[in-house]
């Protein structure tokens, strides 16, 4: 069965040398708009030139995602075994433990496929319909290269509806639920099959450690806490004081767990963020960092208005319980607000708190979450830390 | 004597919070333009509000640079003390010994002034007419905070042009020249009279520590190494050849003496960059790690453009001698780039050079180098690190 061609009429591609080919940019007549989403095709220009081997639904408003530079390329378990062990040899030249996102979707060169590692535990996330047929490929794969005792396949991240796919959690190796992770020598408990994405955020490892490097004989608030990544570091370090405030129960009694497997204590308040610190606010109680790593407040474009507000309301508030002299850590996992726009929203935040501030610390994930050279809007996470006069 | 006022039309101020503002954004009257540049002013609106205290350079684009928020404020050795103590107290937060930037102009409330610190040695420099006029002030409270042994004023930056300052470099207390300077547990000589800026670049420290970490056994390729920063810190973390090239001989004759100082060796290359790079590719060989860290391509926004392609360059040349498997990092100290284009420019390079690569760390200057929360753009340094195929 000869794979079928996608054709870039010229001078319709916007972004030369980005993975992602937008619907708008391909010529979607009949015969593309038939292929079943998912589907491993080939994308030339009208004039027959390669622009690669990629994957396509035409139901996506990213209509192709490329998989590599060269038309034909095989997309098989020996070509998924590449690219992990490319991604595993990056990961074993910076880490000492086994404990990282192993591979990260365009950053490792496949659109759609996220994996995280704990030790001999892996969690899969397939976020496209074209990753969703290579399922078996890639667990293949991950038997070559790691020979995973466990392997948990997450299919339930939002954004795969648009994709047409459904949601589902699924055990395809062994099995595991919760285990213990270790970072900047923490040891956290996470749920693999309940907790968020894929049970664990390995994006603010270097920021948990930085804050750390701070913490000692401090008095810490980390809100939006959820299982406590930055507030038990902090508590390791030898905080003061920890509070760890969350609205979800199960991701506090994580947290309290953890601190007890690390020897620390930390105080677990369930409540919702912004009420709280208008509530400390009041009652006039500071802390001397202060950590704020909320969800996504810029979901989708549209939500940019009302999310940069939302934001420049959660430094506002963040500021007025940061002790004088204090740190306060914001960030952000929102896609679609960039960088200099968050700044600015945290800058007017503290402005209107009346804080003289220096930001110190600008910066995002760590290593295990490479980003495609010219697709720098998937570096989603910006976190900021200030000191407060 | 009474202070006299500049005046900010209603509607006319672009960026609240801002330190800077503008000459288009006052009232530049006649009796605006008659007062004397470096004069402390007060800034009102045409309505009486107070903007704060500032000082005013009739003849410089920025023609207020704010120093308080409120009006009438004294600026003299209290006052500078007062914000040295600030700045020291985050360093000492962060850093276990004295060596690094002590202040950072706007970053730590004081535009036009910086000040790095070497153990017991300072330089001082000093960017602007309002700072020059504060000297004697400055050094008092500088005398007052550490009691320095020696401070060295380097007054030859080559903007003091733009705000009429003559170039100069005086040793206003003691006496020092070349110093050792401690950074990452590596030892280098700085020439504090003659190098460049302040004698060290402290803003690529944790830069330097991020690449030592990747150094071991490898070969690597220090371009525009000045005195050696990146390259002595590889060779010290078990580099097995580090070649630094620079055009500098000075430099590089520095850089040989601080690598004897940690017992390690380097080779030392004097040659243009680019063209020691194409000479490097038609010889075919190749380094495990690529460090390019060169001076401003961006040095107005007039050389955006060409700029931009002398960073496209660049990336594409280095790419060209990075083995497989290396890293390659790329720097901008260009304020007039801004981050997002840097990054593309640097892709599209990678993508000329026909290399696959994952970015896998974005950053700038250090904590020692903060930022004031609304004038992002001060953020001047980018480095970009890639995993390259």
């Amino acid at each position: 069965m000869s794979r079928k061609t996608i054709i870039l009429p010229k001078g319709k591609r916007a972004r030369g040398g980005s993975p992602w080919i937008f619907s708008n940019e391909i010529r979607m007549d009949e015969a593309a708009k038939a292929i079943a989403p998912g589907t491993v095709i080939n994308v030339r220009g009208d004039d027959g030139r390669a622009f690669g081997t990629g994957y396509f639904n035409p139901k996506s408003l990213i209509a192709v995602r490329l998989l590599a530079e060269e038309c034909d390329v095989v997309i098989d378990a020996e070509f998924f075994a590449a690219r992990l062990t490319r991604a595993l040899a990056l990961r074993d030249a910076v880490y000492d433990r086994p404990f990282y996102r192993l591979f990260h979707a365009e950053g490792d060169g496949v659109p759609g496929l996220v994996i995280d590692r704990f030790d001999d535990t892996l969690t899969v996330q397939i976020g496209t319909a074209g990753m969703e047929k290579q399922q078996t490929a890639i667990l293949m794969a991950l038997d070559k290269v790691l020979k995973p005792k466990n392997v948990i396949l997450r299919g339930d991240a939002p954004n795969r509806a648009l994709e047409g796919l459904d949601s589902y959690v699924k055990t395809a190796r062994g099995e595991a639920k919760r285990i213990a992770v270790e970072e900047n020598g923490v040891r956290y408990i996470a749920d693999l099959q309940e907790g968020q994405k894929t049970g664990w955020y390995y994006d603010q490892r270097d920021n948990r450690a930085f804050i750390a490097r701070l913490a000692k004989g401090k008095s810490v608030l980390d809100a939006y806490s959820y299982t406590g990544g930055f507030g038990i570091a902090a508590a390791k370090a030898g905080a003061k004081e920890v509070v760890c405030l969350d609205s979800s129960a199960p991701a506090l009694a994580l947290a309290e767990e953890s601190a007890r497997a690390n020897s620390v204590t930390i105080q677990a308040v369930k409540a919702d963020v912004f009420e709280e610190l208008e509530r400390l606010k009041k009652a006039g109680e500071t802390f001397d960092i202060v950590l704020t790593d909320p969800p996504p407040f810029v979901k989708s474009k549209k939500d940019l208005e009302p999310g940069a507000k939302a934001y420049r309301k959660l430094a506002r508030l963040a500021a007025d319980v940061t002790a004088p002299g204090g740190f306060l850590s914001i960030a952000s996992c929102s896609h679609n607000i960039p960088p200099e726009r968050f700044a600015v929203e945290c800058g007017q935040g503290l402005l209107r708190a009346g804080r003289r501030a220096a930001l110190i610390h600008q910066s995002g994930a760590g290593v295990d979450h490479p980003v495609h050279p010219l697709l720098p809007e998937s570096a989603y996470l910006k976190s900021l830390v200030y000191a407060l006069d």
